[in-house]
């Protein structure tokens, strides 16, 4: 095993992933001996950027030990973190998410910027430390902003995530709205995951209040296999809920091509979520037009909402 | 009132002052309408800096009002920040100490670097923005490293910050040697404060396991004249702990030129300093031979010992 761990959060998505495979890289080319980890599944999104710019996997692990060095990407909160990281030793902390109990003894690196992916943040590193991105690396970085701006339609892209991938595509030597709108096709791609699955999809714990709650998302090209499924989906949601003893567990099916979501919960959570959107709930849904980012417009709406 | 308030922390240092005024500036300077202002009462050796420079001091404010936007510099622990921040909306973060309980509901610009003055990070945002300092400019973000690294003597010292001060020296058109040395002298004579005002010099307070504690530091050439007055100063330090309900607080009398330590602290904390520090404590003090720096040497191993 290498010195330094870097990793994403739990139930990793592509930007996570791609996270933890470029920003070891980099470390590497500056000297480190740091390699990339994964704390969760790949997805089929993750499986197909992967496999397109034949890069290998970051291996799986369910803890750190202690005292372990640990870079984080994508990722601060506790409850995302892989298990054991109280008692590792966090040496760097690059995001694009809120912050939160995130806590260190002594000072050490930590950038966050609000763009749409943690990806933009690690291309620009590359730049200011002139290291040119392989081709695969380049691909692995682009794939990840494309998935986190859902092809620049997310409300939390920014010029930056933009402008990275103009010239990553470059480096990689693709067209990125063909890539993107293939690979996106392949993540969306999910109507043969049973419910449990398709209830646990890319799954984030937060707490407000002291009450701790889970958002997931779903992203699909067409919300009607989801929608057949939903009383199945909706058992599997709760009963992951009453297991983990959360307060709520929401899941977003997000649409990517009407740029809406349909935001599900389990049964108590209505008011807090008509108050949340200012929407009416109805058979614990909340539709929510023209919303397609968690981090955006879902979990600070929750978070206070569960504050107030 | 500008739309956006650049402050450092309570009781503010040379870094935390030239920080405000530094960071706002680089602001203003990318088109931001932002101001520097100061959480606490100047030094002697921030107002030496300020006067040699002909810099205006930043205006002095008690609290922030609710919703105002704030750009945190030099600090990030809500104990050490000014009143009224909880209700405040945090835009931008930038520091070079330990995180602790910082958290935003939403992603926004976050930057930390172990470097030993946060100043040294502002100047490197200088370059990456392309914009030269003013000679002023430059004179203030100058004083503020040599302040902090106490003239390249403290651990905390970087490469990073050796260049800055070597490049800052030509643009402010000083010798940095000389300069410095006059500008800590100024700072260091504190012969005339009283004993209520060298008790709670340089005072940050922190939190561990729930118990909150204080650490001040007074740099001095010479400790003799602070130990003649260490009953007053002693009791002094009681009177603010009790006040506040501290579990402790402690005072490191610091001589920058023997580059050593004499960490006083408030009755009941005997054991844990001596455990903090694996040294033998007596009359209230254990001498740390090789210690300037409260971030790196002191401040650490106090949260761990409380922690255990």
């Amino acid at each position: 095993m290498s010195k330094v761990i870097v990793i994403g959060h739990k139930s990793p998505d592509t930007d996570s992933i791609a996270a933890a495979i470029s920003y070891s890289n980099l470390k590497r080319e500056l000297g480190m001996d740091a390699a990339a980890y994964r704390a969760g599944e790949l997805n089929k999104e993750s499986k197909f950027a992967l496999d397109y710019f034949g890069v290998e996997a970051p291996e799986f692990i369910d803890h750190v030990e202690a005292g372990q060095q640990v870079i984080l990407v994508d990722h601060n909160e506790s409850k995302q973190c892989v298990d054991g990281i109280k008692d590792a030793e966090v040496i760097e902390l690059v995001d694009h998410h809120r912050i939160g109990d995130f806590e260190t003894a002594s000072p050490i690196f930590i950038l966050f910027c609000p763009v749409g992916c943690v990806n933009t943040i690690i291309y620009n590193l590359y730049k200011l430390n002139n290291v040119k991105p392989s081709r695969a690396m380049a691909g692995m970085m682009l794939s990840a902003i494309i998935s986190d701006t859902v092809l620049f339609r997310s409300p939390t892209t920014t010029d930056k995530d933009r402008e990275a991938v103009k010239e990553l595509a470059e480096l990689a030597g693709v067209n990125y709205e063909e890539y993107g709108m293939e690979m996106l096709k392949a993540g969306a791609d999910i109507s043969d995951y049973p419910a449990e699955k398709l209830a646990g999809n890319d799954t984030k714990e937060f707490e407000s209040a002291g009450k701790v709650f889970t958002v997931g998302q779903i992203s699909v090209m067409d919300v009607e296999p989801i929608n057949a499924k939903k009383a199945d989906i909706m058992a599997a949601l709760e009963k992951n809920r009453a297991a983990h003893n959360y307060v709520a567990s929401y899941l977003m099916v997000t649409n990517i091509l009407t740029e809406d979501t349909y935001l599900w919960f389990t049964d108590g959570a209505k008011d807090v979520a008509e108050k949340a959107f200012n929407k009416n709930a109805e058979d614990n849904c909340v539709y929510l037009p023209k919303v397609m980012s968690r981090k955006k417009q879902v979990s600070p709406q929750l978070i206070k909402a569960y504050a107030e």
